[in-house]
């Protein structure tokens, strides 16, 4: 069974259109508040060479871009971290700091723990006025596909193109450009994290219609040659930029650098180039 | 290096006023937003024998006492699960999701991960009236100190006395109580998941007062002789009742069982029958 596949199955347990998208969506007054909650640990989540700060910066930069994902401005941070050796602690909370810090959050406090494998979870809190809150649900046939930019440059990185190792290790949360989208008006939204190809997948698991992208328009890693870094942009996980669907005549919104890759289509399928696109990616798969 | 030593040690990352509570405080509207986050893992926290229903229980449980300590009323949870076979999964979300109902929460969202060893960490958000806010900085000399009820139970049960597993492996988070406290006006409240002695310790680190406690008070752990359950009540971890302060006239809270086991004094000292109480229970310790 794979990641989706239990997600399914939560969707007996838990109200399934809480599922839906990267936060949890809570009344705040006259206002929303999202959360999102997310795991990372040693063995799958950093990559040989990371130092302490970028684990750090990493774990909080993940629950900052789910945020921004449904046009939300950052909060609070809360992050767990299960320890494998307590020196690593002050690295690990300096790198949440200074993201957070970066991009006007505040870690607020978490819990710490002792762990055979280093475990951190970060907990994200923001705000957004009703009217620009955005969902992954809201795309209507008519409007682009677009991104925020380059695709599978963290993959690209994993693969051995040096040039991309800070956007694997360092990545930057799309914070300010994900609450202009929504005040902007984007119809629906989410972070790219597992991959471009099942991200569109995801949105078309919650949207009555379909996505039809051009992979000319793809914007590619820099440095790498163009049939592999096609590859890449389309199936690579780790990246950080969001992906949204528009209306084609608010774009483009002022200080956001967006790139329009495809179409929204009435029918219930993901395309490239015309031709059916397998949903695979960045999944984790328990074997057996 | 203790736990607590770790704590001091993030004081110098996050703004320590804010490490001085159970779960961070932020406005939300006319209200103050709670939220609290817990890493439970296999190893360290689930007593063999337990199901995965029961670990879904606890992990919510957890953080639900905490959002209780600071006298809020639960919200939401979230539920990030690393976990190590996937047919584990519908267990221990139908215990969390039944943990929530019982208390008046509901599971809204997650993380799903795949983890070598079975790691949870809940998530909880409440909210409060600021008028009805309890810190566990707050405590007066002339106040009583009180508990919700029987302390040393779930140590009880590790210890061999079967009668108190439920205590332990399905505990009941104060959830009601906590709000009738803080709408009846204690002056500090936490939750005693490290049993009582370190509990009042750190009511000592933020509070300009002592706290003075009589043993022969303290609701002890049925079934157990008196000397090793007075231990119990003193030193033993797992319980999820709440300690708190407050002015002796307004005691009882109605619907609220308590049990005043001692006073908070002008000297900054923990006592117990007069002499002073060392600073040792349940923590996580790195050796080396």
């Amino acid at each position: 069974m794979d990641e989706r596949g239990l997600h399914r199955l939560i969707g007996t347990i838990i109200d399934p259109e809480r599922l839906d998208d990267d936060c949890a969506v809570i009344p705040c007054g006259d206002r929303l508040m999202v959360a999102s909650t997310d795991m990372l640990h040693e063995t799958t989540d950093f990559p040989a060479g990371m130092t302490d700060w970028q684990i750090g910066w990493m774990a909080t930069a993940v629950t900052l871009s789910d945020v921004a994902s449904m046009g939300a401005a950052p909060g609070e941070v809360l992050l767990a971290v299960g320890l494998d050796r307590p020196e690593r602690l002050s690295g690990i909370m300096e790198g949440a700091r200074d993201c957070c810090t970066r991009f006007g959050a505040e870690l607020v406090g978490g819990d710490l723990d002792a762990h055979r494998e280093l475990t951190i979870v970060s907990t994200g809190l923001g705000l957004v006025a009703p009217e620009h809150l955005v969902r992954r649900r809201g795309a209507r046939p008519g409007d682009v596909i677009a991104v925020t930019g380059p695709l599978g440059e963290a993959e690209a990185a994993l693969a051995g193109y040096d040039r991309h190792r800070r956007e694997l290790l360092e990545p930057q949360p799309r914070v300010r450009e994900g609450q202009a989208l929504g005040r902007a008006g984007v119809s629906a939204m989410m972070d790219i994290s597992d991959g471009l190809v099942l991200s569109l997948h995801d949105l078309l698991a919650v949207n009555d219609c379909g996505f039809s992208v051009d992979t000319a328009r793809l914007p590619l890693p820099a440095g790498v040659p163009e049939d592999e870094g096609r590859e890449l942009a389309l199936y690579g996980g780790g990246d950080f930029e969001l992906l949204f669907t528009a209306p084609p005549d608010i774009l483009p919104v002022p200080g956001v650098e967006a790139r329009v890759i495809g179409e929204v289509i009435p029918e219930r399928t993901v395309l490239a180039d015309g031709e059916p696109l397998e949903r695979r990616g960045y999944l984790h798969e328990w074997k057996g």
